[in-house]
């Protein structure tokens, strides 16, 4: 039987590897074969990208979002999409919806290119949950800070981070069958065990 | 007044870079500013995703397309639109047919993958006049060997260059407006002459 595709959303300090990292678990604990991976890399050529990407600034916002794309097919075709014909439940640390909060309600690319390379490398294939981790912008930087995180992202400014967050909430409430919104300022166990509800719910886990 | 942007086509061996050189001379020696260029590569951002590109193999085909485009995109935005804006003739050596030529028609990549990557990258863009410089494939890889000029196309043995080949003269066939054909096996300075009247013809080139 094929595998289920997790994937974590939210912004800086929602906790998206700590609870990835726990979702993961939880589900192995409960007999299910699981693989952990990240998004932006994940399989050798993406993580290629990835470094690409971080490593200098100044990228057109189309070319940007293009390499995004580029590392994401690798990424898929390479790592996800063979775990999960292979039965293996799979959870990433964001996927496409990432780069429609971040390069598109952030920084203002657009949408129909966003929709168009979304097409183009990866036809229909998506999560078939997506949790998101939401909490106010002002807590994810406080939180993000105090782990002494900060990326080119940080640099952006509240109002950049409010705009993600808006559109991850408004990604959610027009794909109500795929993402569960999770309220990510309650304490980790509390939310570790609202995702594992969603994947009981909405993917039959265990 | 915008430049006008031409873009030289063809196999191994076929003489685009030479005959590039020996065009954009041509084309300053007649009073018209001129900038020169390649594929993949042309800007410090599509470098960087050419070096990626050559380094290693292995890619997921709609990855390495994917790319190819960010690094067009990249070409285009930091490099071609601002000199065609500024007035300069572009004279680039492969463009997006090279894309179209070697992973549809040699690799055997989706064409519509092909057509929505470009869409969504470059919209309408488009050079104003393509040289295609045509050889027979035995007589431009023997050209690239005596050059000492091996690259990992090359190992693809016989039918991929003549597949090569014919996706490119196909090209040629469905937008006559914007292709012109050259017998590359001719010497070079007849070939030359050939390109500067193409450039009279349809870009009224002095």
């Amino acid at each position: 039987m094929r595998g289920r595709f997790i994937s974590l959303e939210g912004g800086e300090g929602a906790g998206k590897s700590t609870q990835g990292r726990a979702l993961a678990a939880a589900l192995a604990r409960a007999g299910l074969p699981v693989l952990r991976t990240r998004e932006p890399g994940g399989s050798a050529g993406a993580e290629a990208i990835r470094a690409l990407l971080l490593g200098r600034g100044g990228w057109d916002p189309v070319a940007e979002m293009t390499l995004h794309f580029a590392a994401r097919r690798e990424h898929w075709a390479s790592t996800i999409a063979p775990a999960l014909q292979a039965g293996i439940w799979v959870v990433c640390d964001r996927f496409f919806d990432s780069t429609l909060a971040y390069q598109v309600g952030g920084q203002g690319a657009p949408r129909e290119t966003w929709a168009a390379l979304r097409a183009a490398t990866l036809g229909e294939a998506a999560p078939d949950l997506t949790l998101l981790l939401d909490l106010p912008v002002a807590a994810g930087l406080a939180r993000a800070q105090a782990r002494g995180e900060v990326n080119r992202y940080d640099a952006l400014g509240q109002g950049f981070h409010e705009r993600v967050r808006a559109s991850f909430l408004a990604q959610a409430a027009e794909e109500p069958a795929r993402f569960a919104v999770l309220d990510a300022t309650r304490p980790a166990p509390e939310v570790l065990a609202a995702m594992l509800e969603a994947c009981r719910q909405r993917l039959g886990a265990p």
